[in-house]
């Protein structure tokens, strides 16, 4: 007999025919013998909607604190209704808000850090037999404040409850089956992870894989909560992500991630003086804009490139402080180009397996694909290439590193 | 400069359009020198679906606290709108969730009752020149359950809010323009009051006016709050609701009202035996039927009819149980009529002026419609008569004594 969280998703929870299968799947596992805690998003589509009306009214910076208290109401919604259709499986159920299990957090409105929760509601109400179901993605700061977490802040709440109850096991469900060692629409073969580290899952969820927030993961990390992402409409085990000592399956390559949501900036022929870098990232950073990949390669001339890749959400505000900096520092050019993407390979194995960097080059350039950058982590080579070959670099990695017949060398058992 | 409560409905802030034209009445209220505490309603329509909701997955009698935690999350929409609008026009203002303002009620979810409010953070707000905004309808108990007051609550929290900030006015902006004579969609000639009393309201709100809630007015009755029912699209002034001697035009009729929600069934041929009023009606009370009217009448025979009336939608419900009654008291037929109308006459006047139900009969009797059931208190006479003639009954009253030409005695300047 487990203590176990569950979390469900916008999508889990979408209607009421599927607040219904949730709560079927919640007293399948209560009568299974576990003790359940339930943790919730808001519908799906409803927080975009209250977002929008915010801005309708609030214009594009409405107040975060009253954008709080509106967003807030999403989860409210969720939790009463599962908590109604628990109770007409006839099973005791009650739900919490934020406020309610004294979910305290700083007061960043919406994007709040949890501080800490108080177990005893929702313990009580699992002593008694009875399931807590309770609204994810909220707080309240110190003096009442309702606070929000930012976007997929309820896996950041299902976790730091499995922290403060103790649980066994905190699952998370998602209208995938789990997490795949590519995306299964671009690659047919990409299959189901059965288990994955802390660390891969990291890096593959700030690589681009969307199934799991990256916070979350940390925060399960720290506190050594087992996480387990499967499916809300299949009975099928998920993938387990844990310590690295847990991980069942341990390939050479776990993944292949792409992304598309950046842009790049390079700035040529700036006289090669001490500071250059922080010339020109002060005012990005400033800005609020978080720089990704950064290659400064020196010209024979005595002068320096410098490349490197911003959100293209940001691109046009990045591009106008390059100019305006470029032009202090004598650069002779700024290029531009949003046509790109990051393709990434992430294994815990490539620390002990040298030479899975120069087999990702080769396979490209067996493509013809050109490199334009390079970054790489003691457990993920990321490069940036032409847009327009994102599918064939991404197929032909996955055949590579993950498909039967890849060399026995990339697989452990 | 005055302190004022400002309450809007659903129709009022029915979009997020009315909500900026709220913000902008407030704003005008506050740039005219005076201090404003706002209190909201859910979005018009908003209430409703979320009861819908909660009937796919609760069935017909969800959980009630479960409903509290869900329909509470409809004004909580409204504040966070409203204060960011309020915001947008220049002026600081903060929304206040009924936990927030400890707005304390007993535990009777859907239908629960203020206990105590505390007046610090509306005051701490208004006293630095913001605007606090406060969502109506809901409150919390001892144990920190949410919880709300019943459809038209939000009048009460307007009301409860006004005492406990000791305000000079509460203001309960609506969709009409006032306290009108009789209903304006079927009497062309019907004319807003400019003031009438506590008594008067409340005989005229649970007689059919739907513009007030009647527990809104007997609390505002209790603490001597004076209110004033006026349009949220027009700036004209309203209707001012108050004590007797405050009540500026004091006419011996004040309105007409009609209501066509009741329905009536007579039992006949009943022995006339002492208790027979308990034996029928205890089991009426028991299953949460109000009966409105009730006429006894001995027949020559020694047998007695007992006729009376109840809310059409629990009619069914009642005629079961009167026929149960029945056959143990021997009556010798239960007659039911659903084609029923309550016609009434509220006025203070009346208290001084002999005749005016004798009126009232000789005026009806002069159309031909016949009276079938008639209650009368110190400022008001109700008759029940036949559902087809409700318009023209009400058409002729308000001739009588509501319009030019009606008999000196009836007006009193």
């Amino acid at each position: 007999m487990s203590l176990i969280v569950q979390k469900f998703g916008g999508t889990s929870v979408a209607d009421t025919d599927h607040i219904r299968k949730v709560a079927r799947r919640v007293v399948d596992t209560l009568e299974a013998g576990h003790r359940v805690a339930v943790v919730v998003s808001a519908m799906s589509g409803e927080t975009n909607r209250l977002v929008a009306l915010a801005r309708e009214v609030g214009g594009e910076q409405p107040d975060p604190r009253e954008h709080d208290v509106l967003v807030s109401t999403g989860e409210q919604k969720t939790i009463a209704l599962l908590a109604m259709a628990i109770q007409g499986l006839g099973h005791p159920a009650r739900s919490f808000l934020g406020s309610q299990i004294g979910m305290r957090t700083d007061t960043a409105h919406t994007r709040a850090r949890i501080h800490s929760i108080d177990p005893r509601p929702i313990l009580d109400v699992i002593e008694t037999g009875g399931v807590p179901v309770i609204a994810g993605f909220q707080g309240i700061d110190e003096a009442g404040n309702i606070t929000t977490l930012g976007r997929g802040g309820s896996d950041t709440s299902a976790v730091a409850i499995a922290v403060a109850i103790e649980a066994d096991d905190c699952e998370i469900y998602t209208d995938v089956d789990g997490v795949f060692t590519t995306d299964p629409n671009l690659v047919p073969a990409a299959r189901k992870l059965a288990g994955i580290s802390y660390d891969e899952m990291i890096e593959m969820a700030s690589l681009g894989a969307k199934v799991l927030q990256i916070r979350a993961v940390r925060f399960a990390m720290r506190y050594g909560v087992p996480l387990h992402v499967r499916s809300s409409f299949k009975p099928d085990e998920g993938t387990r992500v844990g310590r690295e000592e847990e991980v069942m399956e341990r390939l050479v390559v776990s993944g292949v991630t792409y992304n598309r949501d950046e842009a790049k900036i390079r700035m040529r022929g700036i006289k090669d003086l001490p500071g250059i870098a922080a010339k020109v990232f002060t005012p990005l950073s400033d800005a609020g804009i978080v720089v990704d990949m950064i290659i400064q390669n020196l010209s024979q001339d005595g002068t320096t490139d410098l490349t490197f890749t911003v959100p293209r959400d940001d691109y046009r505000r990045a591009v106008a402080l390059a100019e305006e900096v470029g032009g202090e520092l004598g650069a002779t050019a700024v290029d531009r180009d949003e046509g790109i993407a990051k393709v990434s390979i992430v294994g815990l194995g490539m620390k002990d397996h040298a030479g899975v960097a120069s087999r990702m080059f080769r396979v490209l350039a067996d493509e013809g694909i050109n490199i334009q950058l390079i970054s790489t982590s003691e457990i993920k080579v990321s490069v940036v290439i032409e847009e327009k070959y994102t599918e064939l670099a991404v197929r032909a990695l996955h055949a590579e590193f993950l498909e039967e017949g890849a060399t026995e060398s990339t697989r452990e058992a």
